[in-house]
């Protein structure tokens, strides 16, 4: 045979060899994420906090959002008191628009029959952006073409940049934002929306996000589409009805989802990372020495 | 008052005294992506070709799919085959995970119960990647992680690296893959899959990509996820059928969908791409100056 094939074989030979030595539980393997998690240690995971929770009950289930105060103070209060006061109540996911976002709030135009707002403010400075000294930021290390540094931020998705010494939320999949006018403040925390489709990163800095969906994204991605422009509900009978917004708070413990979320600063999530940038299981013939930081995963369990 | 301020009233005068000449009319305003489409030439618009174009009909409607025989040739005639001997009629959407992909062919794991595949080939090559000379590439200035350069090539996402010659096609939404087992070249194109979710590039040159959805992405894109292990349907009772898929050259024409594709050669898709990539009316603050080769939009209209 071909001198290059009889050497390959031979190579394989060797290899079979060696392999077939070692007993049949040492075989070198690539864990998988799932293996990652479950080796590590308990520290490296942290319950939600039950005043950063949000949960809204739509016919399907529950959507679990984390609140961003540190990145998004006054938003969150004001969407704090609209929960406790019931405001999303009765009301409805509006929109939804294929590869983008899902928005909810009141559709209601005349200003005579929209819902109330409480105690809530009625204006809030835009919170595009925040000084990037004091907050926790752990740098993912690969190039991102939207910002000058990109990385998490206890468990939020981050960009930074050192220059200007500013921070701020990234537009990944399931994050979730306070929809505005064209003037930067006119957001009031009212209308929100979370990403159901390709990162839009260009709404970075430009539009106040306010946390993450970290559990029941789904119930928001699979929402028939809108045929209206930018995906709204062109029949207020194909808007989805919003049974309630609490914070987890407001409930008895016994009704709270018990979570914990894989902490960004830990050692596990750095493993996590570096095993989706480089895949090293058989069925990847290329590891792609690469990854996006909307591509990297946020893993999150019940809590035991 | 300090100088800077007076300074700068002096020239704010000006400046308006300048608009304030203009007719109501001529206002200099940011023409909208519509507007930049209205106004191409029609020499800018490509009709799909029906040998190039596969129809998958859905209870939902019609899926349609461009081929990339440029990129595949070896799996898009397999699937030109397939489709032409009635391949996936009856058979099903077997697969939908959440912000990844949707997934259909033949579920049946007993070899005995399996579709046939007629005169299809049993054995393709895997086709990740192909000479970069040679094919058409309109490059996409924008820095990309995952690959040297990024660019379009006759209306497909795609990366090439020069120092290889190596040419080949991006994970963006939409895009359509043949699924395959552990070994490169397992892919015989009866398993089919779409991204449905943020683009997957590191399965870039890990699998053959086949084509792009080029309308109809979200009767996939909302359907219910799956239970089972990555989104496979647990129950076959949630299978969703597939009535027919065929290639649009094997209807006559009057039953043809005709779309129209902004070319991706035209001086209009380079406006189009700028204007997505500095985003200068007036609701955006801060014109992000980058843009993700998945986040270019690909413009289809119907055919006048």
């Amino acid at each position: 045979m071909p001198s290059h094939v009889s050497s390959l074989a031979l190579a394989l030979s060797v290899a079979l060899a060696s392999v077939s030595a070692l007993a049949a539980d040492e075989k070198p393997k690539v864990p998988s994420m799932q293996e990652i998690l479950d080796a590590s240690p308990k520290t490296d995971w942290r319950k939600l906090d039950p005043d950063r929770t949000l949960y809204m009950r739509l016919p399907a289930g529950r959507v679990i959002i984390e609140l961003a105060p540190d990145f998004a103070p006054e938003h969150v209060a004001n969407i704090r008191t609209l929960a406790k006061e019931g405001y999303w109540d009765g009301l409805f996911v509006i929109r939804s628009q294929d590869n983008y976002v899902a928005q909810w709030g009141d559709a209601e135009e005349d200003a005579a029959k929209q819902r109330k707002k409480g105690t809530a403010k009625a204006k809030l400075p835009a919170e595009f952006e925040r000084k990037a000294t004091g907050a926790p930021f752990v740098r993912l290390p690969d190039s991102d073409g939207w910002a000058p540094e990109v990385g998490f931020s206890n468990g939020f998705p981050a960009a930074r940049d050192p220059k200007s010494d500013t921070a701020w939320l990234a537009h990944c999949y399931g994050m979730v934002g306070a929809g505005r006018d064209v003037d930067a403040d006119s957001s009031d925390g009212t209308s929100l929306y979370a990403v159901t489709g390709q990162s839009p990163r260009m709404l970075d800095r430009n539009i106040t996000l306010v946390g993450r969906v970290v559990q029941g994204i789904e119930l928001l991605s699979v929402l028939p589409r809108g045929t209206g422009p930018l995906g709204f509900y062109e029949d207020p009978k194909q808007y989805v009805p919003i049974t309630s917004v609490k914070l987890a708070s407001q409930l008895p413990e016994a009704e709270r989802t018990q979570l914990e979320l894989l902490r960004t600063d830990s050692k596990t999530f750095t493993t996590v990372a570096e095993s989706r940038r480089n895949r090293k299981d058989e069925w990847y013939k290329r590891p792609a020495g690469h990854i996006d930081l909307c591509n990297v995963p946020l893993p999150v369990r019940p809590a035991k």
